[in-house]
């Protein structure tokens, strides 16, 4: 008999979101599931540590049997803290999410959920985010229930490589509508950023991030490529950013 | 003649750190400088952004001739903040730091200093992050802004690959121990989490963030090998974090 695998969920949206608990419903087929999220929203905050103030950590009854802890932190943070200070382990597997909204692209800079998995791939740990193209809070994750199932259970029964963490992205269609799952190339899209610059009750500026997304990136095999044309896409993502292939070129600045 | 270059200065230890006026004090050599960074520290914030609270920005007059602005963001937003609401166009350089502490191998990902160079770089802007291995408020940034020059004028002066920025480290010694500079490889070295568990006043518990940095990677071409023995270190640096040599593998799961 194979031992049961331990799997830690986490997320950015923190324990109260919808996401978390469609995905907390998928991995107790997988495991034994325990949950280290964040207390409130933390969309956004990339890899962020909080290095300057105390973290608390509170066991919350929000996913039936499945134990669960929110934490005042990060999304890396809550992975810190599920491996040295709850599990007292690594576990077998991370997943994170499932995020409401898209982290295709270099969207996955910013990203909470993806930050969690980047973390742990970092501590050696086989992870995963996934994400809806739907930022709608009551968004229906079926779909990417059904598509995350396939993707857990393949990474629990294959070869997967260190240093690598999954970014899974699901389009805003039905399951029938969803052609299939790629594995794809981080798209070079960028936001166009924008400010709202607005007066507060003193006269005083402020400024509220906007913008839009705007792909120019004409490869056909890009995650937001994929998506657009209706399927899953799986970007395999690395924390080593070294670039390997432009380092020659610096050495010819002869510094 | 050439038309003067304009370049944006930031930091993640904020408009009052040592850091930040000694890399001002370089980059007034080379350009037009205006300055955009954190009202507060912000290290450890990775490539966080601000999107459920507006953003301040307040102009300070803590650089002498140079314009500088305080923002109360990370910063990424400070670089976003700067373009598009500041310069109002993309400078023709970034410059990040210099920070009071080192940022090699993985700590890139959690680094203020250099997500606002990956920022930069995401922008298509020549930028590059600046750290000192010292995390003394009161280190001598000598050595730091000596090679910092030497660096900014090739950048200036040579053919910049988009898509890239340089994580810069300086090694904490005294011009003439420097033994030269290095584009290196990021190392693959971790930091091994402690927390320390307090109780509040109340009895509850707290937890901070602790732990020591180990550094197992072999490779003789990594920042931190050559930073141990007495070089700066370069590494090139992505945004793009696709795990191009991984694809076949995941490809081979057969989603």
């Amino acid at each position: 008999m194979t031992e049961r695998k331990l799997i830690l969920v986490t997320n950015d949206d923190s324990v109260n979101a919808s996401g978390i608990h469609a995905l907390v419903d998928v991995a107790t087929q997988f495991g034994d599931v325990v949950v280290v999220a964040p207390d409130k929203p933390q969309s956004g905050m990339g890899h962020a540590i909080t290095i300057n103030h105390p973290l608390r950590l509170n066991e919350v009854n929000l996913f039936g049997q499945t134990k669960a802890y929110s934490c005042s932190g990060t999304p890396v943070d809550c992975v810190k803290l599920a491996i040295y200070e709850v599990l007292h382990r690594k576990p077998d597997l991370i997943l994170s999410g499932i995020n409401h909204g898209e982290n295709s692209s270099t969207n996955v800079l910013y990203s909470g959920t993806m930050s969690a998995a980047i973390e742990g791939a970092m501590e050696g740990i086989s992870s995963i985010g996934f994400s809806l193209a739907d930022y709608d809070a009551n968004a229906d994750f079926e779909p990417t229930k059904y598509f995350s199932a396939k993707i857990i259970e393949k990474a629990l029964n294959s070869n997967f490589p260190k240093g690598i963490c999954l970014n899974v992205n699901v389009p805003k269609l039905k399951i029938p509508e969803i052609k299939g799952i790629k594995i794809c190339k981080q798209a070079h899209a960028f936001w166009e950023d924008r400010f709202e610059k607005r007066l507060d009750q003193f006269g005083r500026p402020y400024y509220w991030l906007s913008g839009e997304f705007s792909d120019e990136d004409k490869r056909e095999d890009t995650d937001l490529h994929m998506l657009k044309n209706g399927y899953v896409s799986i970007v395999p993502t690395l924390y080593d950013l070294t670039a390997y292939e432009k380092m020659n070129e610096f050495e010819n600045w002869k510094l």
